[in-house]
This record gives C-alpha cells, sequence and structure tokens, in this order.
C-alpha cells in the first residue's frame, strides 16, 4: 500500500511528519510513501536503504495554518496538501495524510475527491477514550449546522469505521442530545432519531455527554458544531486535572516525595490519557480516504494518524461505506 | 432574608435537604427558612431551638423526576415544587431552592414568576471549574435552540451574576464557537457575536470548548443544547479520569502502597475537583430568584446551592439584571 504524506505542513513540518513516516516504513514492510514537499528539504532526509519505498513528490507551496480554506483550494495549487490529495484521486496513493489546517483540507478533499453516492457531506471522525476502550465520534466540526439526514449517514459511516477497525459484528451507534425530558433537543435530533431507529444500525438511541465516556456506546454521532466544542470541552477538562494534579503534586517536599513515590501510577494513568494515542482524525465519506494529524502532533502522534491512514487502506473504508449506503 | 426550600424533590428528597437546610441556619443567623412539603415528615425533624427561625408549609403533592413538566405544570399545585415558587412570586420568600425535576421547575418557574423585561426566555447557569478558580457558563439546558438575541441575553445577565458574585467590574464573556476558521460556527453565533461586541460588556470573542477550562474568560455564552452536552462532557471525562486514577492506583499491592503515600495529594484534587462544590445552578432572567440543585446532591452539595441562593438574594440579582438590560 502507498500513502501520501503532506510533509510540509503542521506545526513542525518536516520535522515530524518525515521522522514519522520513516519510522512506520521501517515498521511496516507492506508501506510505501510518497513525501509531498519541497524536494530540496525532504531528499537529504531520506536515508538510502529506504529510497525504493519512500519517494519524493517535489511541490512549491504550503497551506498555512490560518489561511482561509476558499484561498488554499483556489490559489494553492501546488501545496503539499493539494498534491497529496490529488495524487489519491489519481490512484497513485491509497490514502493522504496532513497535519495541516482542518478547514482547507476538507474543502480541497471535497473539491478533488468528491463526496461518496449517498453521502450529502463528508464529517471529521475521531476516537476519544473511554472507560475500557473507546469511542468514535462524529462529526468533529467539519458541518456546523447538519440536516437529519446527514446526521443518519455519520450514523452509517461511524458504524462501518468502528465494525471494520475492531470487527464488531454490531457497533452501538448513538446520537448525541441533552437529557431533559422535556425539552429533549431540536426537531432535527428528532427526526435523526427517527431515521437512525428504522435504519438497520444497532440504533441505542439518545446518549448524554457523559456516555461518550462510560464505554455503553460504540459511536456517537452528532453535528459539527456540538461535536467539535465536545471534543475541545473534554481536552480541556483533562489539560485542567492534569494541570491540578501537578500542582498538587508540587506543593513543597513532602508532596514531591510522595509524586515520585506515586510515579509509576502516575504515569501509567499519563499514558492511558494521553491525546497523542487518539491522533488520526479520518475525513469520512469521500472517494478515498484522508487523515488529518492533530497540527501539533509530535512524531509518536504522527506515526499513530499514519497508523490510522494504514487501517482503513487494509479495510477499504470507502468501499464499505458505499457498500453499506446501497444496502440500507 | 427567608428562602423555601422544596424539602421532598431529589433523590434523596427530606433526608438531604432538611439537614442541609438546618445546617445553613446554624451557619447564616440571618436566614430564615420555609421548609414546603409533608407536614407530617418536616415537622418531626426541626429541633426546637430552630422553631422561630424555620416554618413548614404544608402542601400535599411531590413532582416526579421524570414526570413531564407540562403535567407538574398542569396537576400538581400543591406540590412541593410549586409552592416553594408561589411563595417567592407571594414575596413571602426571597428566593426557593429545588432538587427536583429541571424541566419542571423551569417550566413552573416561568408560568409563576415570568421573565424579566427584556428577557425571552430564562437561563439555566452554573459556576464550572477552571485553573485559578471557576468560569460561569450558560445556557446549561433551558433552551435547545436560541436566536442570536437571546444569546446576546445570557451574556448580559451571565455577566451581571459575575460581577455580582465577585466585585469584578468588567467580567469577561465569551461566545462559544468552534474553531476552524472557514467554518466558524452558524448565522445564529455570528449574529450573537455582533450584538455582543456592539454592548457594553467586556465581551471578549469567540472561544472554543478547552477555553472554559483556561481561566482567561469568566462567562461562556452558548445555547442548551452545546451548554448542556458540554456540560455532561465535562463531568463525564472527568469521571472517567478519576475511574483510571483509581484502578492504576490497586493494581497490586504495590501500588496501593503508593496510593497510600499520595492520599494527601489526591484527596486535595479530589477536593478540588469536587463537583459538590459546583452544586446549585440559577435560572435565571425570572421575576425572582430559583435555584437548582443536582438531584443527587448530598447534604454538603444541598448546602452549597443554598449558598448560591443566599449569595443571590444579598446581590439581588434580578433586580440588578433588569437594571442592566435597561441601560444597555
Amino acid at each position: 500500500m502507498r500513502i501520501a504524506v503532506d510533509a510540509m505542513s503542521g506545526d513542525h513540518g518536516v520535522h515530524v511528519c518525515v521522522p514519522a513516516a520513516l519510522a512506520m516504513v521501517r515498521e511496516n514492510s507492506a508501506l510505501e510513501l510518497i513525501l509531498v514537499g519541497d524536494g530540496s528539504m525532504l531528499e537529504p532526509m531520506i536515508p538510502a536503504g529506504l529510497g525504493p519505498r519512500v519517494r519524493v513528490q517535489h511541490c512549491t507551496e504550503v497551506v498555512g495554518m490560518d489561511e482561509k480554506p476558499v484561498d488554499a483550494l483556489r490559489k494553492k495549487k501546488d501545496s503539499s496538501m493539494r498534491v497529496a490529495i490529488d495524487l489519491v484521486k489519481r490512484g497513485e496513493a491509497d490514502a493522504c495524510i496532513s497535519a495541516g489546517n482542518t478547514g482547507a483540507l476538507m474543502a480541497i478533499a471535497k473539491f478533488v475527491l468528491k463526496t461518496l453516492p449517498g453521502i450529502d457531506r463528508p464529517a471529521i471522525m475521531s476516537a476519544v477514550p473511554a472507560i475500557g476502550g473507546h469511542t468514535y465520534m462524529l462529526d468533529l466540526g467539519a458541518n456546523a449546522e447538519c440536516s437529519a439526514e446527514q446526521l443518519y449517514q455519520f450514523g452509517v459511516m461511524g458504524a462501518v469505521v468502528a465494525a471494520d477497525m475492531h470487527g464488531m459484528s454490531a457497533p452501538r451507534v448513538g446520537l448525541l442530545n441533552i437529557g431533559s425530558e422535556e425539552l429533549k433537543g431540536n426537531d432535527t435530533v428528532r427526526q435523526a432519531h427517527a431515521l437512525l431507529k428504522a435504519s438497520k444500525l444497532n440504533f441505542v438511541g439518545f446518549v448524554e455527554g457523559n456516555d461518550i465516556f462510560k464505554g455503553t456506546v460504540d459511536v456517537v454521532v452528532t453535528d459539527g458544531f456540538t461535536g467539535n466544542i465536545s471534543l475541545k470541552t473534554m481536552e480541556g477538562a483533562a489539560q485542567m486535572i492534569s494541570y491540578s494534579m501537578r500542582e498538587e503534586f508540587s506543593r513543597g517536599w513532602l508532596r514531591k516525595l510522595q509524586a515520585l513515590v506515586a510515579l509509576p501510577a502516575l504515569r501509567a494513568m499519563r499514558a492511558r490519557m494521553d491525546p497523542r494515542t487518539y491522533n488520526g482524525a479520518s475525513l469520512l465519506g469521500l472517494n478515498g480516504i484522508v487523515v488529518k494529524s492533530h497540527g501539533s502532533a509530535d512524531v509518536l502522534a504522527f506515526q499513530n494518524a499514519l497508523r490510522t491512514a494504514v487501517v482503513e487502506v487494509e479495510k477499504g473504508v470507502p468501499q464499505q461505506i458505499r457498500q453499506t449506503l446501497q444496502e440500507s
């Protein structure tokens, strides 16, 4: 399999993308990579031995992290992001990955690859930690407003990936809503509830924000506005807790000593919650595989995002989604 | 000051509400309470010495936790919740508090007390923990859909309470939105942004989910759908982290020993994150003060909710909101 890597984007550009890519090629002998970016920077970074499995696709531009998606789409036709997606379109790569600007990546991917038949808008999906494993959640920010039909499509896509990635036969799909009986959500979620209930999915009904983490649902469906805010809320809450913990364990020498004793558990704890483990969001619903790494990803995190792309290629996620939609 | 306590509602009814109420009366000599509920249960619970400052208002019904708000409003006119709110309406109490059904409390409070001039819909506000203190957030679930004008009103109400409760001269108000540049939210938040920017508020613009916890904003405004999901997300994330921590600190005798050593820091940590500290949500925008305690509150948590009511009475929150709206 061959994956195109936008090697220039993200906060650290080539300094993260290239080492992560090379590590993955060493780890997975079935993997070939195309590093997309400035050839004069990239060529010298590739060790001789890996030559045949890592090639450089030279291009001259980079999409800025704050650049408007519409500008990136129209004006940067030789950007590393665009060229990586073009390689997928032309069949020269089975997937592409970028740590760049999310809005630009979505806009370009949609324009170049188009959506699958039966999918109105692509969605961003990622795994988030949960008790006993993790939960897939979508949309995480591609669509600020979603129709009931789109939420239903997200449910189908999420279930396909959850099943593919974990060999589950019938992932439990829940629709994010608010708890209060009377005011239970809005018309859109009520209509989406009806569509999901009538589908072949293993739909468990409405779930609330705290259910994301309980291990009682495999796929949580919501619109991109709520999904993005929920995702950022969990990131912020985890950061605050970790900050408070560091503060409590550094109040004077006694606490510091206690922290030293507790270090194994604290380290295990940190590893469990490590957001790098969850790096690699999928842009689902496209005619092709596009994975988004966090912009601030380090080498380990970027490798995890690459692993997401590898599994999606192995499982043929877009074909699976297409087939599931045709059957339903 | 006199506060009416719905003594029958919540998961623990009189067993939590009454001891918490009595503890508060002992703590605060300016406080008088009206315990609303079944007189035959309540009368024997009041110690003789507190008699003059704690009286019972007998009633015969209780609103169920899962009862439809419209049924609670129409059919339960002698419920402890309704009677407590009626006491505020008649001026016999300065505030009321209930651990009962949120939807019913909101519906009855709105019907009996009406909203303040200039306020379309009441909102639910609560403090949530943040680095260096806490952040006020509203709406937490009263209004699944909100207009830009309503979001603006929430900003005004939140700023009044933040200022009143903390003597801040100009609380920083932020509007919750998603990060992606291109897809920055929907029309409603963009319009609300314009209204808030043109107001006299210290508006800091759009904030993201993780900003809630950073201590860089005092009031976070959002619609009740997103707010409720964000609130529940933070609760769920904190529970999962606490669960994982317990798990890590109980893997075998060595880890348990380490936990014992680390206990002071772990306890301090737990106290900081204790959701009971943040119990007591305000129903803002009404002609009167109504505080909602979490249904599962214990005595300590219910006392905190009572403290919220006390401060709101002292500060005259509804009058402040009315005045601020008139001036703006």
